[in-house]
């Protein structure tokens, strides 16, 4: 324990996003940031809690393996992550899960210390639409040409400034982000896409997603996914894919925190 | 075409039961067969259409391959298979999906003629329950002694009067139906079993899976299974698990139709 009285928890954490309006805590709105905080701050005797994530989700992104932390106190001081844990349970929803709690090193700061993240993105390809993938997928009609999305997908790998491919109220100012090569794992009905990098851009995956498919449909070149790239221009690339179909899978660290 | 002029449509239909009362169509509720009724009766011109289920599954419950059939007629006498699949696409909500339409013989009967059904029940056993399986798994805490639950089930297999795993209110008489050996497939933070036999009575899956389940838990002996059905005493079974855990998989017909 640090001087002041309490401890730093280390939190793994899995929502279903389509009822939230994302991550960020917002006035009079369900966000996991302000569920995680209300139910820590219950079980630490109503004292305010902080709860930083690794990264903040828009509205209807889903996470798989999100990772937060927050500092504690006084009334949970003494209790074992385990108790932490299933107070935690007891307290949140059945879309939002605390699935690991672990007691951390003060200084351990979800956001600032992650190394890389990885996303999944799924389209649904099944002429019908598959009821149980609406909440986690883009049903898309109509044949896809996903050679070429993979090949447009690959030209996109590497460090980069993602301008062309950031949300017009991205703030942010240094865009230079790296790519790993993009997976694919096509199914009959199914394609999933999993980035992993060092960090993302607000729409970033998305703007990415919305214009390999516009390429797979054929409505725009091959090339104009490096093109949006290189030219730094936003109005090359697709529209944005719908959140449903993204998942925050992982957030690394470069060591055991 | 038989004499009255129209056709006979066997639809293959998967649903998210979350969000319906169930398959049966009810006054001012929301039903999987009220949908596909009055989708069905818009493409044929207002006409009234009845749509005949293979299982009435109870509110909650899921399907991927429930079967149904319908009569229309008039304006989509000419239309193709392909045509009427586009239209029901269009109309129906995202947690409703006919998978396949194909014209079939006057006389098919989705329910009269089905041979047998396999439904699955899924139980989430994570210690933080996945938010994904929220809707689509019984989440339970603790261990569960699969090994008990795997012998108490295979005790079921054979053909039995289910009168001991039946709802108080279901009216049928002839309760004589036979089970197959329960399949499982148990991994890591989830145990899925697959019920597969010639007809289910009301509430009979649930009944069977909430007994086994108290078993599993060790609040009931490994023998109540058997004893529930060779007495023919509901109070000796265990309580009816929920009905987001389980889905209708698969409706088998004697002869291609």
């Amino acid at each position: 324990m640090s001087e002041r009285t309490g401890r730093r928890l280390r939190l793994a954490v899995a929502y279903d996003g389509t009822d939230f309006h994302g991550w960020q805590r917002q006035p009079g709105r369900r966000t996991v940031q302000g569920l995680l905080e209300d139910a820590l701050s219950r079980i630490d005797g109503e004292r305010p809690v902080t709860v930083r994530g690794a990264g903040r989700t828009d509205a209807g992104v889903h996470a798989e393996g999100q990772v937060a932390d927050a500092w504690v106190g006084r009334t949970v001081v003494d209790a074992s992550d385990a108790a932490i844990f299933r107070g935690l349970r007891g307290l949140l929803p059945s879309d939002l899960a605390v699935r690991e709690v672990r007691t951390v090193h003060a200084d351990f700061h979800a956001q600032r210390d992650a190394e890389g993240k990885t996303y999944r993105y799924a389209i649904d390809t099944s002429a019908h639409g598959d009821p149980r993938s609406a909440r986690y997928a883009w049903h898309l009609y109509g044949a896809l040409d996903v050679d070429a999305m993979r090949r447009a997908g690959a030209a996109l790998a590497g460090r980069h400034d993602w301008t062309g491919y950031t949300a017009a109220h991205c703030t942010i100012e240094h865009r230079v982000r790296t790519l790993e090569p993009v997976g694919w794992h096509v199914t009959p009905g199914r394609i999933e896409a999993t980035f992993r990098g060092d960090g993302f851009l607000t729409f970033m995956l998305r703007n990415i997603v919305g214009t390999l498919v516009e390429i797979g449909r054929g409505r725009l070149p091959e090339r104009r996914a490096a093109e949006a790239l290189e030219r730094r221009d936003r109005s090359l690339a697709g529209p944005t894919a719908p959140a449903r179909g993204l998942t925050l899978l992982e957030v690394r660290y470069p060591s055991p925190s």
